[in-house]
């Protein structure tokens, strides 16, 4: 039987998980070992009786930076566990995150994520290990964990039985360079506000076309970038 | 005595908080006042007996719309309760979270924060209470749950006292539009790799000068975006 998709988050805070990725449907699939979590704490790679992990940065500085030689052996016993799944460092300094990369992870058989904490990680245990620097976006976290929620939610949920309509994961925000079109439910009238007409039309054609148009619209005003990103 | 800053999310997932967010630094600060966490559970403000916020979408398609009814009188309460602070519904359809976006957020009263789940929230309750889209990536995730993490936890760690050495705010990623340079500490040589000589070498102008040429090729390699929108 093949194993599942697996996810080896590496962290000196390892009662963070599955914090935030044992809720709902991404809870119910790791229960029903629709996927695996594994956490590795660094410290268990430290070799003082504090467990310390980390030291005074070189050249000076504020701050602690994490042991390349303390990571590196953590690191290590990731790759022996999981050696065929891309190495990961959340960090503000890597390539950004998009959705494509996030169903290339899901196709995969899983991902190993390095967590950061202090000013960050010597950088020689990234260059000898060939680890990938990742980031969720252009902000500044205390630690890689929360990043790492992300990162392995997002792919979850694109594994097949994750959710349960499959056709919701083919009309979302991201889908052919759009953003998604905005979406209206009952009540048909809320505080003198109507569903648009089209929608209650029943015409198919015309509200697929509407929604399209909606997109459209709203990639090019909030996402200028997105929009000039788009094949023709 | 002056309140402390709020975080107040909104979600179905209620017992998903303050999960990260109890962990290290930040938690540490949640414990001791430094900042306070509220949720209101959406389906408190459904009406039947199943606490249902969601119907079908108007127009068709996969999937279930939460319901501007609901969402309303969740929303309705928050304001209430802090009515001083923006409303932000984490979407990737929204604005780009940026660490410009956080340090003000940090520097007002808090946050309210709306967590989506299902295909979404009805658009009427964006527009009718004034609410501010933003997304944390170019990705989709489960929920708003795990961004509203990242959203607070980015803002949180700005808070005067949060951070330890209120330097270590002051050289990192975005900070004058660039990426952070860099990062070494002891040993001194591992696995053959040694710590850049400079950086051993006691003269704090070359390092300063080394680091700076360090963090503009970086941006330049890995972020030739955010190169070019560097002021001169």
């Amino acid at each position: 039987m093949r194993s599942p998709w697996t996810a080896t988050v590496l962290t000196i805070l390892p009662d963070v998980f599955p914090g935030p990725l044992g809720a709902s449907l991404i809870g119910t699939a790791l229960d029903n070992g629709t996927w695996a979590l594994h956490t590795i704490d660094i410290r268990d790679s430290a070799e003082d009786k504090h467990r310390s992990v980390d030291d005074t940065p070189a050249g000076g500085g504020a701050g602690m930076v994490m042991r390349a030689d303390i990571v590196g052996r953590a690191v290590d016993a990731a790759i022996a566990r999981s050696p065929d799944v891309p190495v990961i460092y959340l960090s503000p300094r890597g390539t950004p995150l998009n959705q494509q990369r996030v169903r290339d992870l899901a196709q995969g058989c899983g991902v190993t994520v390095l967590c950061g904490r202090f000013e960050g990680l010597d950088e020689r245990v990234l260059e000898a290990r060939g680890i990938e620097e990742i980031s969720i976006g252009d902000f500044v976290l205390a630690g890689g964990e929360v990043a790492a929620c992300a990162l392995i939610e997002a792919c979850v949920r694109l594994l097949p039985g994750v959710v349960g309509d499959a056709a919701s994961l083919e009309q979302e925000s991201f889908e052919d360079g759009l953003l998604e079109y905005p979406q209206y439910t009952r009540p048909r009238v809320w505080e003198g506000l109507d569903i648009p007409e089209v929608l209650l039309s029943g015409d198919h054609k015309r509200i697929a076309e509407w929604r399209r148009a909606q997109a459209e619209k709203l990639t090019k005003a909030r996402r200028p970038d997105m929009w000039a990103r788009r094949k023709p």
